[in-house]
């Protein structure tokens, strides 16, 4: 596995390898990997003839007040992952080549960066469309794969990639939960066993939307009310969204249609960690 | 000449000339040539194998009272003269392919796309950014070459480029004059005959403001101020902006140094008529 940490050493490669006629696949990471990073690497590894996984703390998706500084690194972890899932390139640049001083440009992916985790996030989606837009220019990937985790993220990231026809084909993977259910992340190591133990909660809400909508619940408004219910009735649990929308494009759905995929996502603060978790469902 | 309109059959030709080698030079315009768009095409094809010239007057760019519709178009003329250029590509895409109905993502420039021309065409820049980089990513060159009349559009461009790690080198050619010192642009057409004489008072504005400096003035304010006198002094002439700035970064000179370059540039309204012109000293 190669370690790049320049920009231009990393562009150079990716040249060479695009004239030799190699398919390149691109997994963008904030790092500190877990199962669903590994995943990921191993959809890019099925599909590409070589891997490049980065990683990037981004600092222009983290609002003033969020968690850059804290949010958990492990480089030499990351490395050793990474080459045990066969990444062939592991590209980790650096935050003042990425972003020096007199950095101006910003990639804006309008209306879908605004609602859901952009109310809460106002400056959030700006910052992965930019450093995703930067990083496909940098390492010139035939397909890049990201998580239905952050199943907003990837929606912007296809509408992007569409409205400024970048030549990529965007894979999105499901989502990889612990054995008693809650999703994978980076950020799941802020929580106290307490709090480990509430976060259940996004699971189980999501558990309750899918037997009300497998019962014949047909009422968005009435399935919200409910999540909400159960989510309040948890100690340190504070929901800031429960949204229930369509899957490919977002927009709200007052009524759930027979056979229209719906996306069922919520976000809740445990404690001081906030977490973010979704399904899809056909009514 | 191969004529193009449709978006993949322009990506999938940039993408074989890019594997046999080639090195692919890129104009973007908006059409209506003359000859400023002439020296673009011939500086191309000095530096490239492949000319790709295109030709697209880009609704994002211009402002919901500006002169989109009655912008001069005259495709069978641009076609002709592209041949003659020696241009090896025409690219005309459909506006409704460029910006179908579901299009939502801008690329912006902060900071130097709201000042000068930005003042007064609020959402000209990010037009402007988002079309080109939109182009690059469909024609994918190596180089591209934008005129100096619009000096603040090349600066612009130059910076999305860094920012956004586009592997593509920015060359600006030289301002092409009529014989009466009057800057060649499509826009000229729109001039009564009165009108057009009374235009010359850009070129003299930048004269004036030559010999103030040749003649030992590094007063940037005194120097408006007299080019000011002189244009209002014109009868349909309406003074939009007079900039005495650094011609690398844009920043604002109140005393001019000598030995840094400058860049005067002045806005103008001739009746309905914007017209822009600028020229680079060194005092």
């Amino acid at each position: 596995m190669r370690l790049i940490s320049g920009i231009e050493e990393m562009q150079k490669l990716a040249e060479k390898l695009r004239l030799e006629g190699k398919r390149i696949g691109v997994v963008p990471t904030m790092g500190y990997f877990h199962d669903g990073h590994l995943s990921l690497i191993k959809r890019a590894r099925e599909k590409s003839d070589v891997v490049v996984v980065t990683v990037f703390v981004n600092p222009t998706q983290f609002g003033p007040t969020e968690d850059f500084e804290r949010y958990p690194r492990d480089s030499e972890r990351d490395r050793r992952l990474a080459e045990a899932s066969k990444c062939d390139v592991l590209f980790t640049p650096e935050t003042s080549e990425m972003f020096p001083e007199e950095y101006l440009t910003y990639v804006q992916v309008d209306r879908l960066s605004n609602i859901l985790e952009g109310k809460f996030r106002p400056t959030h989606f700006r910052g992965v469309t930019t450093v995703v837009a930067k990083l496909f220019n940098i390492i010139r990937p035939h397909l890049a794969v990201f998580g239905q985790k952050d199943a907003q993220q990837a929606l912007i990231i296809k509408q992007m990639v569409r409205d400024l026809n970048f030549d990529i084909d965007i894979l999105v993977t499901p989502i990889i939960r612990e054995t008693d259910g809650i999703a994978m992340s980076s950020r799941n190591v802020y929580l106290s066993a307490e709090e480990r133990t509430e976060a259940l909660i996004l699971r189980k809400a999501l558990d309750l939307a899918k037997s009300m909508i497998h019962g014949g619940e047909h009422d968005a408004g009435r399935i919200r009310r409910k999540m909400d219910q159960l989510i309040t009735s948890t100690r340190h649990a504070h929901l800031d969204y429960v949204a229930i929308v369509d899957a490919d494009t977002f927009d709200e759905l007052p009524k759930l249609e027979q056979g229209r995929r719906i996306l069922v996502a919520l976000a809740v603060r445990v404690g001081k960690t906030r977490l973010i978790d979704n399904t899809i469902l056909t009514p």
